[in-house]
């Protein structure tokens, strides 16, 4: 039987929050069995951006990451919050390692081209090298990734975080039974998004057809949940989006299954 | 027999300069056998810190880390050179693992308490977890530390480069060869500073007592030359002082050795 391995994801609503983000890491340090986080960014990328003097290109909502832009995110995202992060796990006696996709050659990805906006130095990731992190993990080590990678060209790219989670799930479950939390500021997916009690437990490929066909899931949940059955459709066994105080309540938020 | 480990050290010149760092990397690479980099921080630091309206308060030339300025130099250390220094060594296919000394608590510290002055969030280095560097090293990566610590209670501590390399040096000298290697803008210790060619080729604690006392070493060679001979008692099999593009020539720069 395959080992079990947790693997969470926590965004830049948590991140942003001092108090949040420790309470987070409290729950998480109590996590039992082999796990991975992966961190997105944030809103001190921005910050620090301004402060440098680089404007902030946004195209349809998302961020163009010019070549001092992914100098700032790298900083900020590699560095500030992935070794804040570490060394509060390290003081709750979680023995942790903080990586970039360049560490170890971890997660490799190329230059976004091809679309018709350019994004920058974007990364869509190419592999995984799923030895490296379980080797790490079977010598009790916990791993933190930052949404950075590189193209082993020497380039560092911007990289989604919400793509890392899903990509380092896909590639473990070769060799474990892979769970995959998403957190985030709400309790699940909603039928209603006004009353917070009407979280949907469990979606399959069937269900997400027809709620997207009813419009009860819409515009950013849709990109969000396609990764999600995409993790599940490449041999991820369990994926859960659930709220960032819940990651140790079984029953908790929105379970996405195969069938 | 002990087999040999090569570290080296890069202080803030090399950083700072593309063309100087690139090239230094290039010859890094061509190192052969295991090895370690530690580098300094560099200016990036100051700039970012000025550009976020955080006054740089330096006490006899040394700065004072405060709580803020803790977060710009974990950025800029640990997260934007660090990141830089693996991908382009991932370039020159040298696997390679960037650290702090928070990721698998490797280098434990705690905040200097007790001297006259109050430099701030600043670390002494209490141990190396020389075990996990040996570990990564046995498994074929190279090891390249920010001068990043912390204290296992949740406080990342700026810590003097310098010092990490030779910590680095006498933990892992217990297990290998080790030659530690400081490179810097000159060619190595010099008789007269106006004369490049007057390299003193080779220096053991008697020659170091008498060059002091002639006045030829002065200065801020001083802490530096003690940091050395210190780590030779300590075990580390040789020190040696030399000019960053002179890494791979076998008799450059200065050797400090045990007598």
């Amino acid at each position: 039987m395959k080992k079990t391995l947790s693997i969470f994801k926590i965004g830049g609503n948590v991140v942003d929050n001092a108090t949040a983000l420790e309470q987070f890491l409290a729950d998480f340090s109590n996590v039992e069995g082999l796990k991975i986080l992966i961190h997105g960014g944030g809103k001190i990328a921005t910050k620090i951006s301004n402060a440098l003097g680089i404007k902030t290109q946004m195209i349809n909502g998302r961020r163009v990451t010019d070549k001092e832009t992914v100098k700032v995110v790298t900083m900020v995202y590699a560095g500030l919050v992935n070794k804040s992060i570490v060394a509060q796990l390290q003081a709750l006696n979680v023995n942790t390692i903080g990586l970039s996709g360049a560490d170890a050659n971890v997660i490799q990805s190329h230059k976004r081209t091809g679309s018709e906006i350019d994004y920058g130095f974007v990364g869509d990731v190419d592999q995984v090298n799923h030895h490296f992190i379980s080797n790490q993990l079977t010598n009790g080590y916990t791993l933190v990734f930052a949404p950075i990678t590189h193209d082993k060209k020497g380039q560092l790219l911007n990289t989604n975080a919400d793509t890392i989670a899903s990509e380092i799930s896909i590639a473990m479950s070769q060799e474990y039974h892979v769970t995959l939390n998403y957190c985030f500021e709400l309790p699940g997916v909603l039928k209603n998004i006004e009353d917070l009690s009407s979280i949907i437990d469990r979606i399959d490929p069937k269900d997400y057809t027809q709620l997207k066909k009813d419009g009860v899931i819409a515009d950013g949940m849709i990109p969000k949940l396609d990764n999600c059955f995409h993790a599940i459709d490449k041999g991820v066994n369990e994926v859960r989006i659930i709220h960032a105080n819940d990651i140790n309540k079984q029953e908790a938020g929105t379970k996405l299954v195969a069938s």
